[in-house]
């Protein structure tokens, strides 16, 4: 078990309220009269959620973008933002930051509405976080355990360009603009999650990898996953192999959604990616991987583990 | 204007929602139905605001602590809190870190709901973040710009003991250990925030010391402050002088409220500490210090200004 697992456990033996929900939601689910609140936070760090070389337009970009994906995948509607914010050794980094943050809000249309700045020691690699709250109608929010036997497996929009946008950014280099953007300036489904949610069983992003997510999402519903990774959409321009297809699907850093759903899942507003179905859930435990109906065996890291930065 | 401030003033810019007050309040208030939804997030750092050899018990506490003091200055009663946490270089952290965090919020019966675990690059100083939701009666959280001017300036309980803690802890003594307590494990005034919140006009709580917090209260009303720092109650065993008084009201890390209200104030409540009044708003602005009525130059220093770490 990971280090960051055997913690979470611990946490989960004191969250016993229900609106916690086991902590396996990455988010909490508070009734709130007319509406349930949805909450999340969630937190970036320099040299292990970014690089030190990315644009601080960009980093406050990704740290909305990141919590309001959590928001998306309960079928909430953000509310407002908070963001915990250590002061840069850098007075440009802060005002950069800002103004991304300013851009980031203005395009989610979500409030800034507070949070909190510090000092860090000299040196500090950065540690941002921000929480969003959104609302949902009362049981709305779907939960990633809410998978059933016979589900198929459904994804949002495509994966694999943040994975290869980060490997530009690690290089330096700035083309194709479309996966360096896919990494920098995600965009978390919130249309797709608001016309998701009424109509799934259950419902995550995918923040850490296809592979590990959809197996999660196995794990949290007591079922096994079959995911035909020839089914998932990749970029533009990336080749249809299992290999390209395997490290699109264990990257990470998507913010697309999985949801759990029988057959017949669309997605017909304009304004919404269109949905796939990737795979399907199955009585047992585990994921299996399919190639043109071909089994295929799944690689020893199926995507981000957060104690074991790449 | 200091690095911090312009910053603020810059998020400020972009908080222009009614339910970010201006980010004047450490609060955000967002009406929510039948309630109205109070929302904060305050962050600890190692060096900052905690010492390298605290115990992991004691950040933990003082983690939540400092979040909830947040809503007691609201009126807010604690509905959750989610936690952002850094791994430990150190396993045994992490797990002494879960039972301080276990204990507090069962002291303070607010249910831990949810946060974020992430891996650090080995070396930095930790970050530990916190948000809390609370709610209050619609309309029912002061802020902290509502002082009148003839309104008194009240004070919880004392301040000065954690200063004396936080000095003790440096050099590594133990006695007095009621010293030591305030500065590890301080205790928001939720019962005396709910008691106060419909009594007064405005509330702030005392968290970089007393002195710049009326200040700051004063400045976001519009009003100056005078402050009689003899009428400031002290700990049992600390002399009562000017110097003292001084510097019990500059340490900060106190967590009592402070609010503006016209003369009568008590707190009948068998579980609440007392107030006492310690000043008085007037038109004009900024800070003046007496004591037994004659003028005392108010020190450089007001309280822990969060860019010029100690």
């Amino acid at each position: 078990m990971s280090r960051e697992q055997h913690f979470i456990d611990r946490l989960a033996a004191i969250a016993r309220h229900s609106a916690a929900r086991g902590l396996q939601d990455d988010v909490a689910v508070l009734p709130m009269g007319a509406r349930d609140l949805v909450l999340t936070h969630d937190m970036i760090v320099e040299g292990v959620h970014f690089l030190s070389g990315d644009p601080p337009g960009d980093v406050a970009w990704k740290l909305v973008a990141v919590n309001l994906s959590d928001l998306a995948a309960k079928g909430a509607t953000p509310v407002g933002l908070l963001v915990g914010y250590p002061l840069a050794p850098d007075p440009a980094w802060d005002m950069a930051f800002a103004d991304g943050l300013a851009e980031a809000v203005g395009a989610f249309n979500v409030p800034l509405l507070g949070g909190d700045t510090v000092a860090v020691p000299a040196g500090a690699a950065r540690q941002l976080g921000a929480t969003a709250a959104g609302t949902v109608a009362p049981g709305g929010a779907p939960a990633r355990a809410g998978a059933r036997n016979g589900d198929l497996l459904w994804l949002t929009g495509m994966v694999g360009a943040a994975g290869l946008g980060l490997d530009l950014a690690r290089r330096g280099a700035a083309e194709p603009a479309a996966w360096l953007a896919a990494y920098r300036r995600p965009q978390p489904r919130l249309a797709e999650g608001r016309a998701l949610a009424p109509r799934v069983h259950a419902m995550a992003d995918v923040s850490d990898g296809l592979l590990i997510d959809a197996r999660r999402m196995g794990l949290a519903s007591g079922l096994a996953v079959e995911l035909a990774l020839d089914a998932v959409p990749l970029p533009p321009g990336v080749a249809r192999t299992p290999a390209a297809a395997l490290a699109a699907a264990t990257a990470g850093d998507d913010y697309e959604l999985i949801a759990a759903a029988p057959p017949g899942l669309t997605l017909s507003q304009a304004d919404c990616a269109q949905v796939t179905a990737v795979g399907r859930f199955r009585a047992g435990s585990g994921l299996t991987l399919t190639w043109a109906g071909a089994p295929l065996p799944p690689p020893e890291r199926l995507g981000f583990e957060h104690d074991a930065p790449p």
